[in-house]
């Protein structure tokens, strides 16, 4: 029986595993992706990877740490989490059945895809799901940024400081952040489009058009990048039913990254935690494994047998 | 007038500045010690810096990253701040009063001194702040940990994985974490002793002896090293009115890292979040950019007024 399992590969996952590392816990991580979000990367017309935040580095130091650990890490997915005794286990598809004292659900989001003709064969070229990234490559450039997520209307605001035109088209009437909307309605390169969809991302190679469309009104709008930010899907499928979710299904958690369910705490995109940053993750799992730390301390003698030296 | 002012110079302050310079924000950063409690040495008897912790690689990249944009850094102390119109007005030792839009406070906390002899002779021989950064240093060796605080338990469980002998002195009775302590005492190289209080360090050159006592009874104990963890003390003075603090002081945030007053951010040791570890700062610190970045858009005549390249 392990002392903690962590699930997931992202940041979040990472810092978690590193600091109970650091407290020389028996500890698994179990992922699919090691890197996470920020392991990937969009390519934009004729503009590649100069990025380089200081940020993603620190994300990339805690992965070649954990990379480096033998026998720490495991490549493989979790198919279901149950309780057992105070305790979990965790079925896997390759590893069989895994058991821990405490367990940190670190799982990530994936974005709401734009399903519409052209959408998939575009992605990367010109087509994204993150524009706070790249805003920096569309200086003078047209570009689209779909959504009414506070990322898609921060990531608006920021494209429209140095882009010639942005427009923001908004799906959706409701769930509208209004303030920034209307501030965003102020500036003079860009163009807020509400009730529009889209039909069509038109290439053939980059992205080229917007095909939209409003109670039968067609637009073809001219774009040299667009980003999709509908919302994300957190995937906390593996934990439904044993601990609280939010009506999107974020993992609910309270100041010390606890769920609650006893033993079983959480932290990254999968939570209702606000900013989706690779940073903020690692910070929050960092703080995830502290408190499962805390919550091992307190019924240490399993952590003291097993886990001593 | 600044979009951003941000004052700390420790692992929330740099984070936040990482994050408002990606946004291109105009920010200043006031601080004292670049670096905060993350640059800060201790050295154990003939043991020296061999800890490494990618934790701590990530923060001094981001150090290395604020230090190196020029004209951004002000080595400078605040005395007051105030509310100036809905923005604020931030008054320095040597850079005079400067304005802001939104303002982040990340001075972080410092520690309750152990205010007894031979205390201060021998800081850094032998005698620290920090157990949790050097329990692997103490193998084999007799440690103590002076303090009721989780993380006085937290350290005290550590070092006994591999120390001979810890022991835990409680002074003061209230405030105990019950469970984690009644876990120590099961563990047989760990002595705790409440209601004990440390009256004399003991060196000459490095930490020998602690002289303590209860109820007129004295005990000398012989250490290799000795750790205070009496509680820490928020630098939250400059900002005394202007926003609600918890009974000791710490600055009240909620989860987008927003204190009571519009406009003012909080992230670090000098807020309550729960986990004072540097990665844990710099996650806090980025959320803390993020949604003042967020208040700023939605206010945006400003930010574009004077934000725009």
């Amino acid at each position: 029986m392990y002392d903690l399992i962590i699930i997931g590969g992202g940041a979040a996952a990472l810092s978690a595993a590193t600091y109970a590392l650091g407290k020389r816990l028996e500890v698994r991580i179990i992922y699919q992706n090691l890197g996470g979000k920020s392991g990937w990367r969009q390519n934009l017309t004729g503009q590649e990877g100069a990025e380089q935040l200081p940020a993603s580095d620190a994300v990339r130091s805690l992965e070649r740490y954990i990379s480096m650990q033998v026998g720490v890490t495991l490549h493989d997915g979790v198919t279901k989490v149950t309780r057992y005794g105070d305790g979990f286990q965790i079925e896997t598809f390759r590893n069989g059945t895994l058991e821990a004292h405490a367990l940190i659900i670190a799982t990530g989001a994936g974005p709401v895809r734009l399903d519409v003709p052209g959408a998939e064969e575009l992605l990367g070229q010109g087509l994204g799901y993150s524009v706070t990234t790249h805003s920096h490559l569309l200086e003078g450039k047209t570009s689209a940024v779909i959504g009414s997520t506070t990322r898609a209307l921060r990531g608006a605001a920021e494209l429209s400081r140095t882009a010639a035109k942005v427009y923001l088209i908004i799906p959706n009437e409701t769930n509208m952040v209004a303030p920034m909307i209307n501030s965003l309605q102020q500036r003079p390169n860009v163009e807020v489009l509400v009730g529009y969809n889209v039909q069509e991302v038109v290439g053939p190679m980059n992205v080229e058009e917007l095909v939209i469309s409003h109670a039968g009104k067609t637009r073809r709008l001219a774009v040299d990048a667009a980003f999709v930010d509908l919302g994300l899907i957190p995937h906390s499928e593996i934990v439904k039913g044993l601990v609280q979710t939010d009506d999107q299904g974020f993992i609910v958690i309270d100041g010390h990254n606890r769920t609650t369910l006893p033993g079983l705490f959480a932290a990254g995109d999968v939570t209702t935690a606000f900013g989706e940053q690779a940073l903020i993750a690692a910070g929050d799992g960092a703080r995830a494994a502290l408190s499962a730390y805390d919550y091992l301390l307190a019924r240490a003698p399993q952590l003291e047998a097993e886990g001593a030296d």
